[in-house]
């Protein structure tokens, strides 16, 4: 009888943690980073739904839906600080292995090189961002979608 | 016998799972984010033990041991911003009420304000800082020490 009891124990205790992991790969976002609002401003450049919320004056929080990335795109006059604060992602830039995004991961991209970000297939993602050495004259170039077939070669 | 198998299961996995909170009180770091190397060379600023790991060029994540806080200070020529990533402590301006530091918390430093900052009695907290708009002659004017009696006020 001790030795059920323990099993009991044991099964319900794993599966009750294990539920503060798989929330994070759920429909539902599960972070104590705020979600802010739709990126409406910027969706044409994204394949799925994106947030973004104002942390400070130039510090944004974005928040990735589960297979959310951004099209490839160049930074002009500006380095771009990604830290990941929630969830799974990527970052890879042209011709480069991808890099896994997850909280702690802090990626500085150079200006003039392309590249995309975005969640997993099954995770949401969020990763603070702030600009530095930004020229008077910085500029985006958004450049063609990830397709599906360069984004499932990286999960 | 079947409410004393949900009572024990229950108990046990509270047990279990709460070991994920009471981690952050204890000696022990538990974090994602890397304590880095010890603080020397301002240690003379600070009562108690704290880290510095380089993130990036310019980003720095600062780990402070429970009850570590660093003098009265005072940042010249450039805006100081701490985004909180782990554990629990206190930010205060002089002469106005202590905001609670905990992951998500982004507070950002004006310049020419006295302040300090730490981590809580019985809590390790980190913060990723970044300067912005930094003058060529930006500098820290470091002050008097946060007193127990201030301290201990604001747990």
């Amino acid at each position: 009888m001790r030795k059920i009891l323990f099993l009991l124990a044991a099964v319900l205790t794993i599966a009750a943690c294990g539920n503060v992991q798989s929330n994070m790969n759920t429909q539902e976002l599960q972070s104590v980073w705020p979600k802010g609002e739709p990126n409406t401003g910027y969706a044409q450049y994204f394949i799925g739904n994106s947030y973004l919320a104002n942390m400070s004056d130039g510090l944004l929080n974005v928040t990735f839906e589960p297979k959310c990335r951004n099209n490839w795109h160049i930074h002009h006059g500006a380095v771009q600080v990604l830290i990941c604060v929630y969830g799974r992602g990527w970052y890879q830039e042209w011709g480069k292995p991808v890099v896994e995004l997850h909280e702690g991961v802090v990626v500085e991209i150079p200006e003039g090189v392309k590249h995309w970000h975005g969640a997993a297939k099954d995770s949401w993602m969020q990763h603070l961002t702030y600009h530095k050495n930004a020229q008077p004259d910085a500029s985006n170039e958004w450049l063609e979608p990830v397709t599906d077939e360069q984004y499932n070669q990286v999960q």
